[in-house]
């Protein structure tokens, strides 16, 4: 969408702040926020020291959690990477864009689809309001030009437009996933919509989408900015910088999420620098659960069960982390259910923007949880693999309709009744409690039904082949 | 052992320093520091905020890890309850006290065996230098007359003398782990060694060993002193003080645990008030891994593999923190190996006592780690159940030559090659890589027949029944 049209969507003036008068940092600054959000790819709920890793050493995710607010359990909409990146840019389930598939995961190299342009971004909501935005890392919404960030809101982007597993040359060896080449995954690195490197040289990509993040913070500083850093690790193959090879007890995939926790200081460091800090809010999650098939190269769910690719709360729960002096309360403990999908109404919120009236959203605001004013506002969750509902959760109670364990490589599996697990007292998902809660389990269902009825078919973006389209 | 025979044993005068000049916060005060020893039963590796649980609140733990040291690879020396006692009070092995068995695997009520007097508990160690010493809740090495606390170092003792399931009356209903009731298990509720409530009100035990603790500190205020505070909680049956019940997110498990951390905070908030934080060490622990059978009611080993009864990591690997402001730095993360078998040689050191020289000890002073003068001691651990030895561990690597899946009921197998894995890469022992590293395999065999050679066979104290010693 672009900005005329959103305007238009909007109906009232950019200005008006919808809810609740401007919080005290934004009042006190007298001017809008800014706005980080730092995501991981494929790192799991137990990958970071405060959320109990034993070996893996995040100083400062550790210290961002102290001085800011631990978010505990904070769900991706999706357990794979696009349409759980479509779901954080637009505030919408992906089941709404068409940016998932039963057929295809994720976008690939060949795919011609992308972002539809009747979606708004959260980069072009706060464009419209003002601000800088910039996208560094990856973005895997689409590839071809008119689904890249500059043209979804950005006023620039520095990255690799998909996976770094994708582009895969065909006689790599098979091991490359033990020691991976640069070469044998011909990514493109780009600026903008060109390609500058390919491959990508993919142990400096880390340092080098912080640099540009840092860069971009000091030469916007004087104005509101938006900044999407998402690091394509510490999905595999896994590379790192040369002072973070062998440093860590965890092997190379602790080099490499600690690199990632080294970016995250420099973001912070930066703020503080630059004297922003008490006016940015900084996010920092990851997609999806780890991908647990890459054993020593995948991460940790922590307690929780499988990872990548499942409606098992290790595919979806996200170690989560809010950032922002003096307006979040530090060293926060939230255990209120939250989401990517709250992220989008959140900014708008605290950007002064309306969300447009036009379409289902399906988040919630939570502006008045990170300000301590309020408990959080969000009371289900609905667990989604392609465009099948899998699982629901209402309060601590969830139900799986349909299961399907990636780590063992099951088949899918259909629960009539459904399973019941109470994911407070068991967020291990280890003992089911059907029997016992009939009621609940109906109450559940009617809610799977309450939900559906919200729902209206649109075509796939992921099936769409590249000679379609480009 | 008594005051007398444990002076000759020490052979040279007891205030002589052994391993090098008083650290800073005991040349500071002038006076040797006090220790205390918070030891909870069942807990698991996962089940602080800290230690990552998404649900569990446990601010005092948090706060006592922000302010000192959360150690990742402390372990207890068995993964049942009296074995595991034994080695935190007397510093060695229980094969090498005869505290432990293959038939029985704790002491019983019906059991007539308890610590033998040849024994040097940490009390006895203490108060030979000085210390004034209080032993409050479970003690599970003997509940006849000579085995109590007040018999083996302890100037008084308030509490159960063993496992508050026991005693279990014998038309209780069977579901009383699901609802208990505190006339269900006739346990005795002992003053040193007076029997002063039956069954124990097990509802405010947690309050009481609490309230009896501070109490003690306020008494002893004048001198050094040594507290262990071992409650009876998490193990089944659980209770909690009403004003916990139904307090926790994560059920009755939970409300209990966080009884636990407010006790912690009782604790650290009296010690504060008095003025002694600073010449206070002290440690909290669990005594082995969460009883995973008990379902909702066991805790969770997080990451971890397995929980209470096993020597898979979830059996013996316990959430630890340190805490001596000024002397520990604040928000220091441990993740050198070390044990319950090291809290005797580091209290020793701390107090100025020498160790006895005519006994093995299996523990490393962690002194110069937790002053942060230098890295930890221990190099390898080893993993019995009763009187087996079924794993060790050297630097990162774990062979395991037996094992036995406690919460899946798995009978015992035997390993030959044995299964190696990497538990700093590997915490949770899901990879396992024999095949890759058979060098690894034999220089830790070769560590197993060096441990073994150290062994003598003792009697075990674990299998005398109440007549042959009443």
């Amino acid at each position: 969408m672009n900005r005329r049209k959103f305007i238009k969507a909007m109906g009232l003036t950019a200005a008006v702040c919808l809810v609740r008068p401007p919080i005290n940092a934004v009042a006190a600054s007298k001017r809008k926020p800014n706005f980080v959000i730092i995501y991981a790819d494929d790192l799991g709920y137990g990958d970071l020291t405060c959320f109990g890793h034993p070996t893996l050493k995040t100083p400062n995710l550790d210290r961002m959690a102290a001085e800011g607010a631990k978010l505990t359990q904070f769900y991706s909409a999706a357990s794979v990477c696009t349409p759980s990146r479509a779901a954080l840019m637009t505030g919408r389930l992906p089941i709404r864009s068409g940016m998932c598939s039963d057929k295809r995961a994720v976008l690939f190299p060949n795919s011609g689809g992308g972002i539809p342009k009747t979606e708004m971004t959260i980069a072009e909501m706060l464009t419209s309001q003002g601000y800088s935005s910039g996208c560094f890392g990856k973005w895997h919404l689409g590839h071809l030009p008119q689904y890249l960030p500059t043209n979804n809101g950005f006023d620039t982007y520095f990255g690799i437009p998909y996976s770094n597993d994708m582009d895969r040359v065909k006689d790599a060896p098979r091991n490359a996933n033990t020691k991976p080449e640069v070469e044998y995954f011909n990514v493109p690195l780009m600026r903008d919509e060109e390609i500058i490197e390919r491959p990508a040289d993919q142990h400096t990509i880390t340092r080098r989408y912080t640099q540009e993040a840092v860069k971009f913070i000091s030469k916007n500083k004087d104005k509101p900015f938006f900044i999407y850093l998402a690091h394509n690790m510490p999905h595999i193959p896994l590379f790192s910088n040369k002072e973070f090879e062998g440093s860590s007890l965890r092997g190379l995939y602790g080099d490499v999420v600690e690199e990632v926790d080294w970016s995250v200081g420099q973001i912070l460091d930066t703020l503080r620098k630059q004297g922003l800090a008490e006016n940015t809010l900084v996010l920092f999650s990851s997609d999806n659960g780890p991908w647990l098939v890459f054993k020593q190269h995948g991460g940790s769910a922590g307690p929780l069960r499988d990872g990548k690719g499942s409606t098992w709360e290790g595919g979806m729960r996200e170690p989560t982390i809010a950032w922002w002096p003096g307006t979040i309360q530090a060293g926060s403990l939230m255990t209120y259910m939250t989401s990517t999908l709250d992220v989008f109404p959140t900014l708008a919120e605290l950007a002064g923007a309306e969300i447009p009236n036009d379409r289902v959203y399906d988040g919630y605001s939570m502006v008045s949880l990170l300000t301590g004013k309020g408990p959080g506002r969000r009371n289900t969750m609905v667990y989604y693999r392609g465009t099948q509902l899998r699982a629901l959760r209402k309060g601590p109670w969830k139900i799986h309709l349909y299961t399907k364990t990636e780590y063992v490589g099951q088949k899918i599996q259909k629960h009539d009744p459904p399973l019941l697990f109470n994911v407070e007292i068991d967020p291990g998902e280890q003992y089911e409690v059907g029997a016992q809660y009939p009621k609940v389990i109906a109450d559940l269902l009617e809610e799977v039904k309450k939900h559906q009825a919200t729902v209206k078919p649109v075509p796939s973006q992921l099936e769409i082949p590249l000679s379609g389209d480009s």
